[in-house]
C-alpha cells in the first residue's frame, strides 16, 4: 500500500485534493494510476477513496515551484471520474486555484514577506496565469476566516483570485468573430450572441430570446437547456472552437443567459434586490443549470459587459470601477476588471474564500504502478 | 481552528471517519458539535467538511479502550446529518463496526499475539457486542488484503465480523410475537409475516405475498415499497416497538421480502445462480430498496432461518454448517450462525472487508464548543 501525503482544501464551493508534485514523483506511480486508485474513480460511490462522489468533490491539483519568470508555482488541475477511471487535464478551475494558493502560502512555496501574500501561479492544463492574495498577518499563514461566497454558508480564508491577461487565451482575441453580436441559428429560428473569449471561450444570449427573465430559479431555467444545447454547437463553430463533423462538446464554449437586473430570490431563498447586483447570469454546466457560475464563465462576462456593443454590456449596469456584480442562482458574485500593464487585457478579480479541510497521508492501493 | 486526529476506513461498503475518544475529549467541545463542524452537516453537499454528503459516507465513531469484562474496546456510532445540523445515536452500524476492528489493531487497542486477532467490541449506542477478526500475520496489523464485498469491486482486509448474542437485543426474545408466523393486515389484505427480533428488530414477508418472487432489481422491487411501508407499521404494532398514536418509524423494524432460491442477476449484471445462494431477499431501507442489505438485517435472517415455522425458514435451503448464503441486488452475502456457549443466542458470522484510506489531522472550525 502506497503512502502519498494530501490536503483537502475547500476552495469556493468545491471540494479539492491537493498534492504536491515531488511526493506524486517519488511514489514511481504515474499520477493517472495514483489519481484513480487514491479516490476509487472506477465506483460511481467511490467508496473506497478520498473522492466525494460528485463532480465538484472529485477533483485534484498537484503543484509545484515554478521556474517560470513571475510565476511562483504552477500547478495541475485533475477532474477524476466518478465511475469512470479516466483523469480529465483539459480545462482549469478557479475554486481549485484559491485552495491552491492557500496550499502555497502553508507550504511555503511563497516567502511570506508582509501582511499579504499575493501567490502567482501558471495553471499547465490551460497556461493560464492567476494570482491568489491571501492576507497573512505577522507573515503567517492563516487557517481561518471570514470570507463567504454564494453557494455555501462556510467562512473561509479570503483569497483575492485574479485571472491575468484573460481575453484570447483559446482563440487569441476576444471576440474570436470580429462582431459584438453574432446571429446564430436555434431550434426556434435565429438569435443573437456574443460569442466571447476570456478566461474560457463563451456564448451570451439575452434571456428574452429565449423566453427568459434572466432571474429564473434553476427549474425554471432547465426548461431553456435544451435549446442553448443546440446554440453551443452553432456558437462552437462560429468560434472555430470546432468544425462541421467534429463530436458535439457539452464543456465549451460555455453557454448562458444575460439580462438587466430585478430582483429576484436566491436558491436558498434570499431576497436579492434590484440594485443589489448589475447582471442577471443563468449558465448551462454540461447538460444542466450550474447552480452559481464557473469563476472562468465569470471572467468572461466581465470582459463582455466592458465591450460595447455586446449583449452583456447591452443589459449590465455600467459602473465606473470596473465591477461587475453578477446575479447568480446561489447569490451575487462580484468580479472586478483592473488596468494590466504591458499592453495585457485587463486583471479580473475575484473575491473568493478557501479552508484546508484536513492534512492528511493517504494509503492508495496502488502497487508497481497498477492497481493492486 | 481546532485540530482533531482521525482515520477515513472503509467498512464494507460504508466509509466512517474514526476517532479516539481520548482524542475528543482533549479538545474540551462536545461530541456532537465537533462532529457537525468536522462533516460540515448544515450543508447537504458538506463541501466545508470530511463527509461525503450521502448515507453511507456521513458516519462516524468513537472508539476507547474498555473497562467492562470481556471487551477490548467500546465504541459509539454516528450517523451524522446531511443538510441537517443533528447527529443520530439510536443504531449501530455492521459497516462502522469492522472499520472499528481495523482501526483498534493499528491503533494497538488490542494485543497482537498471533496471527490472527479478534476484537471484543461493545457498541454503546446498542450494547450489542461484536466481535471483528483479522489476520495479524507476524503480529503486524495489515493494511492490504484480498478480501471484497458485494457492491463494491475494492478490495481489503479480511474481517471476520461476529455478532454476539443477537437474539432478542431490542426486545428480549426471538419471536417478539411469541409466533413464527403472524398475520398482518396489508393495503390488499391479510398478510403473513414474520417478526423476529435479532441484530435488529425485522418484519419479512413472502415475496408472493406482494407478487413478488424476490429475486427483482432495484427498480422492480421497488414497487412493493408502499406496500411494505405500511406493514412495517402493523409490524412495529404488533411487535411493541410502537403504539398507537406514536409517530410512524421509517427505520424499525426493518422491513423485507424472502423467497426460494433462483436464477438472477445483480445489479452490475453478474448472474448468481439457483445454486450459489440460499436464501433471495430484497430489503427495504427507509423509503427505498437497500442496493444490498443492511448486517444487523442479515443477521436477523439467518436467526430467522434457523428457527422452524418462520417464513425464512420455509423458503431457506437449508445447510448442515449453520450457513446461510442471502442472494442481495449486490450479491451474495453469506451469514453463518455458530453456537455459543453459557445459554447465549449462536453468534452470527459475517465475511466482511475494510481497509484505511486515509489518516488525517482534521482542522474543525469550532471555537469555545461553538461552531466558528
Amino acid at each position: 500500500m502506497l503512502r502519498l501525503q494530501g490536503e483537502m482544501i475547500r476552495g469556493g464551493t468545491s471540494k479539492c485534493w491537493i498534492f504536491d508534485h515531488q511526493d506524486v514523483v517519488a511514489t514511481g506511480v504515474d499520477v493517472d494510476t495514483l489519481l484513480l486508485a487514491a479516490f476509487n474513480a472506477a465506483d460511481p460511490r467511490q467508496i473506497d477513496g478520498v473522492g466525494g462522489a460528485s463532480s465538484t468533490t472529485s477533483k485534484a491539483a498537484v503543484v509545484q515551484a515554478s521556474a517560470e519568470p513571475d510565476v511562483d508555482i504552477e500547478y495541475a488541475f485533475a477532474q477524476v471520474g466518478i465511475g469512470d477511471e479516466s483523469v480529465e487535464w483539459a480545462s482549469n478551475c478557479g475554486n481549485c486555484a484559491t485552495a491552491v494558493a492557500l496550499y502555497a502560502v502553508h507550504r511555503g512555496l511563497v516567502p511570506l514577506t508582509s501582511d499579504r501574500t499575493t501567490v502567482r501561479m501558471l495553471n499547465i492544463n490551460t497556461d493560464a496565469r492567476l494570482t491568489g492574495t491571501i492576507p497573512t498577518p505577522g507573515r503567517s499563514a492563516p487557517d481561518e476566516g471570514r470570507a463567504v461566497v454564494p453557494g455555501t454558508n462556510a467562512l473561509g480564508v479570503p483569497v483575492l483570485l485574479g485571472f491575468q491577461d484573460p481575453v484570447g487565451s483559446t482563440t487569441g482575441r476576444a471576440l474570436p468573430t470580429g462582431h459584438a453580436v453574432d446571429t446564430l441559428t436555434g431550434p426556434e429560428g435565429p438569435v443573437e450572441a456574443t460569442l466571447v473569449d476570456a478566461g474560457a471561450p463563451a456564448a451570451l444570449f439575452e434571456a428574452k430570446a429565449v423566453g427568459l427573465e434572466g432571474t429564473e430559479s434553476l427549474t425554471e431555467f432547465a426548461a431553456a437547456v435544451p435549446a442553448l444545447t443546440v446554440l453551443r454547437r452553432q456558437a462552437a463553430l462560429a468560434m472555430g472552437l470546432a468544425e462541421e463533423g467534429d463530436p458535439v462538446s457539452h464543456a465549451v464554449p460555455k453557454v448562458g443567459i444575460v439580462a438587466r437586473p430585478v430582483s429576484y430570490r436566491t436558491t436558498h431563498g434570499t431576497l436579492v434586490a434590484q440594485d443589489e447586483y448589475d447582471l442577471a447570469v443563468r449558465m448551462v454546466s454540461m447538460h444542466a443549470p450550474h447552480p452559481a457560475i464557473g469563476l472562468t464563465s465569470a471572467v468572461a462576462l466581465a470582459t463582455a459587459a466592458a465591450i460595447p456593443g455586446t449583449l452583456a454590456h447591452r443589459v449590465a449596469r455600467q459602473t465606473a470601477d470596473g465591477t461587475l456584480r453578477l446575479g447568480t442562482p446561489a447569490g451575487v458574485i462580484t468580479a472586478q476588471a483592473v488596468p494590466a500593464p504591458d499592453g495585457a487585457s485587463p486583471t479580473v478579480l475575484l473575491h473568493r474564500a478557501a479552508r484546508r479541510i484536513a492534512r492528511a497521508e493517504l494509503l492508495v492501493p496502488v502497487l508497481e504502478g497498477r492497481p493492486a
